[in-house]
């Protein structure tokens, strides 16, 4: 199948979940070797977990399938440009290419962007809306960090 | 119970993950109220889930708890400064604030740091490591932001 076929059959899946009324226009699936490994649509609405997105559910299916975090041999068809979120766990699952078909400003249009996210990350801690506040650790308890440099190093 | 308690809490579960060989230091809880709704760990290497870090963990398990994504009431804590991933996720979920203990540095300093894709996502698309390619749409086929357009405005 090309590209265009795989990317017509998330834009498939976006189309079913919102006619099904089962949440947001969003699907995306996981081809390794030229096969479908894992789909995913938006459950955010059905399920209530806001990380619930096309493209996270179909990372989380392919990585139980396959049984390996490393999807370096899988390319993604997301049907809209991925938010935040899911492109940091595009680069924590090792991705080369991900393909998509509407863009942040279409996402926009619809009220479903997240370009307010995108600038808000990239902003220092400081600058951000929500705060991150540190809070000290207690120097005389077990030290996880410690733990895993010596188990690891 | 004080921030420092709770964060204590959450170290604790960092910790013990490690300890039992299930994963990597990092631990989460989300409290409502002064009382603790969901915790998470990191099961990455147990799930293969490159998605499965604390803070996701907590939020979709408070999520599911309180049948809603809307965690503005809620207070999170994070053994460790989130990632891009997690952060995203913790914008998506509307908190307010979020406390950690460990930093980013600190993350760096033993290998688990995300430094890097803090920086890749906020350059622009063509700028990235990963590449992200527009398929275009047959626009004669369905069109599911016209159809959530249609049945949401």
């Amino acid at each position: 199948m090309s590209h265009e076929e795989f990317m017509q059959l998330a834009i498939e899946l976006a189309y079913d979940n919102t006619k099904n009324k089962k949440g947001k226009p969003f699907g995306a699936l996981i081809v390794k070797n030229g096969e479908i490994v894992a789909k995913g649509v938006n459950d955010v609405l059905e399920t209530h977990d806001p990380t619930a997105h096309a493209e996270m559910q179909a990372i989380r299916k392919a990585c139980c399938t396959l049984g390996t975090a490393d999807l370096s041999e899988c390319e993604l068809y997301a049907s809209g440009e991925p938010c935040p979120m899911c492109l940091s766990a595009i680069y924590l699952a090792h991705f080369k290419n991900v393909y998509y078909a509407y863009t942040a400003d279409e996402e926009e249009k619809i009220g479903l962007g997240t370009k307010y996210v995108y600038q808000q990350i990239a902003l220092p801690m400081e600058e951000r809306d929500i705060k991150l506040i540190k809070i000290d650790r207690n120097p005389q308890k077990n030290d996880p960090f410690a733990l895993w440099k010596e188990i690891t190093y």
